[in-house]
Parts: structure tokens; C-alpha cells; sequence
């Protein structure tokens, strides 16, 4: 879902957008790809891995470094990776614990795993209809970014500032992907409560 | 700091405040009776503790279960427990990690450790000065609280009100300790980009 609502959104925004998934042929990625014209294509892990000049890992927390290694580090060398996702663990009901956090993150793991790729973590702190369409959430509030590379952190806000963001924090290197995966646990409870009203953080200052 | 902090804005809001430490003639403690007026006292964790119909803890949140076995569960029993403190461990050098985290909390722990003192979570997710003061940050910004006793929250909620709190989210029960322990590593890092500016989380929706 949030693979396809990002890309969904690049697509219609003039990008070239192909979805990966484990199959070749995934039904939901081959249905994504139908009704999103002919910028929008799908293949595997892999083959999304290849095409891409920015990659998003859209995948779950708990498998991405799989799915990753799936795509092929040398597919990955030199890009962009944009990191949405939560280590995010339901695995023993509800409410989820994380896979891994407090002393490391999901993002420094992909970091380390993939030295050759520029990951930016960004976007997981909120839900994806929000990630596209910021307006949904009245007022001001904001989008966290962090990476080690400056320049993929640079390239990471341009689109941001293309899905309609004004306010994108920045936080510094990937380690600070520990403080925007951990705010899962206050998220998932204000989920809870929020009666679907869309919603998301603010560092009022 | 956090204590005197909030003992002096109970004094001058019309509170009696018994400041605890280990030791029963703390200098610091001393110090601040002394500037606090004829309202403001000190004594050990226990004097405290019998004293007070409202306690906050403020220690270390690395010790805040030994402060409170100081202080004595009877002496405690039935009274409501503002638990401000993280279990912030900054024995490994910066930045610091939390001592529990995840599938627990402080405020759970405590919670357990002293089942017959009313535990609220509050005020644990911005600097001292903010929690005294709200409207050092300007705009809308929010405290949070979360408890098993309803009744106990209530009484906190006034206390926050009495402060300045015009927008206080209520988390639920205290497992919702874990999210707002757990902002404390983007917290960390967002204090170190302030520049001394106060800060404080808004949730926009």
C-alpha cells in the first residue's frame, strides 16, 4: 500500500516508476501498473532495483534487508535509497514491538548492509496518504530526513518539496533514523485514537 | 533540575512542596527551601513521600526504582505518581540510550514495582523549563499523559491546567509509557539542533 501510493504519486508527477515485488508477475503490481498509464511498469526486486535512479524501500521492516538483498547490491551501487519503512514487529499481536532499535535502526542496518548506497531515511514517521498529499493535515507539520550523504539527503527533499512539503527537518547522519523509527510505538497509539482523522508531528519551535 | 523546576512553580501556584533526596539535608535541596519561601521544605525520599497527596518523580529514570524503594511503598500508598523521568543511560557516552524500552517502560515498571500508588506518565517529553511554561514555545504544542487510574489522571490534568497546559493528549493506560519514553532519541537529537531554542512536540490533525 504504501509502495503504490508513493508511486502512484511519482508517476503523476512525471516520473518513470517501476514497482518490484519477490514474483515478476505480482498481481497487485501488475494491477498498480494498469491503472497508472504507461510511466508505470513492474518487474522484480531486482528489475526495479536496476531501473531506478532513487529507489524506495517500501517493504516491511522485518523483511527489507531481505528484499534488499533481493534487488542486488551491485543493482543498488551508487544510488539513492529512500528508506519508509518500520522494523515494525506483529509477529506477537498488538500493539507491534521493533525488530531492532534504541542502540541501532533499520536505516544505520540497510546503511551497513549496503555500504555502496546512499540511504535517506524519510517519510516512515507518518501515514502514506499523508506522505503525498502533506494538506491532508491541517496546519503545519513535518517530514523528518536524515542520511550520511549530503547530496542523496539534497535530492531526497527536492521530491519531497515536489509531494507539497514546506517544513522537512533535517536531523543529520543515518543514526538519527533511531529517533524517527522509535516514535512508531506514540504513533501507533495516536493511530488508535485518531478515529481515521489524518494526523502527523510537529516540532513546534 | 527538573524537581526544583517543578517544585518552584507549585510553590508559587500555591502548593506546600517537600523536596526529597537521599540524604535528609541535601545542599541543593536546602537551597531551594531557602529561595522558595515558607511553603517550600525539604527531607529524605520518605519525608517526602508521607508529605506529599501528589508525587512527582523526578530522579534519574537509571535509578528512579531505588529512589522510590527510599521513599517507601507505604508512604506512597494510594497517592498519585507524576512520573516525569526517562530511563535515559548515559553510561556509554552520548547519545545516551534508554535503559528500557520497546516491550516495557519506566512508567510500567514503576507502575508494577508499586501497584498501589497511581501512576501518571506526564511532562517526560520536553525540557524542564517548557513543562513550567508552555508558552515558551509559541503555537499550539502538546503534553501528554497516560495512566491506569482515571481518576488520578484527572487530578494530573488539572495540575498540567494550573500550568499553562491548554492542549493535553490523554494516551490511555500506562503501557502507552513505552511512546513517550521512546521519543526521547529524536528528542535528543532535535535539542542538539535547537540552539537552545525551546521546542516541544504538536501532533497536527
Amino acid at each position: 500500500m504504501v509502495g503504490a501510493t508513493l508511486g502512484s504519486k511519482l508517476v503523476q508527477i512525471g516520473h518513470e516508476v517501476k514497482m518490484g515485488s519477490r514474483s515478476a508477475n505480482n498481481e497487485k503490481a501488475v494491477e498498480w501498473a494498469q491503472n497508472n498509464g504507461a510511466h508505470a511498469s513492474y518487474g522484480t526486486f531486482a528489475d526495479a532495483a536496476t531501473f531506478g535512479e532513487v529507489v524506495f524501500n517500501c517493504t516491511g521492516g522485518t523483511v527489507s534487508l531481505a528484499a534488499l538483498t533481493l534487488a542486488g547490491a551491485g543493482n543498488l551501487k551508487g544510488k539513492v535509497l529512500v528508506d519508509v519503512a518500520n522494523p515494525l514487529d506483529f509477529s506477537k499481536g498488538m500493539p507491534p514491538t521493533l525488530s531492532v532499535c534504541n542502540t541501532d535502526s533499520l536505516g544505520e542496518q540497510i546503511q551497513r548492509a549496503f555500504p555502496h548506497v546512499k540511504v535517506v531515511k524519510a517519510l516512515n514517521t507518518m501515514n502514506c496518504k499523508v506522505m503525498v498529499e502533506p494538506s491532508l493535515v491541517p496546519g503545519q507539520h513535518d517530514v523528518f530526513v536524515c542520511a550520511n550523504d549530503s547530496q542523496a539527503k539534497a535530492k531526497v527533499v527536492d521530491i519531497l518539496k515536489s509531494f507539497g512539503w514546506s517544513s522537512i527537518v533535517d536531523l543529520g547522519d543515518i543514526t538519527a533514523a533511531r529517533g524517527t523509527e522509535m516514535v512508531l510505538p506514540i504513533w501507533m497509539r495516536l493511530w488508535g485514537l485518531s478515529q481515521n482523522r489524518p494526523f502527523n508531528f510537529r516540532i513546534a519551535r
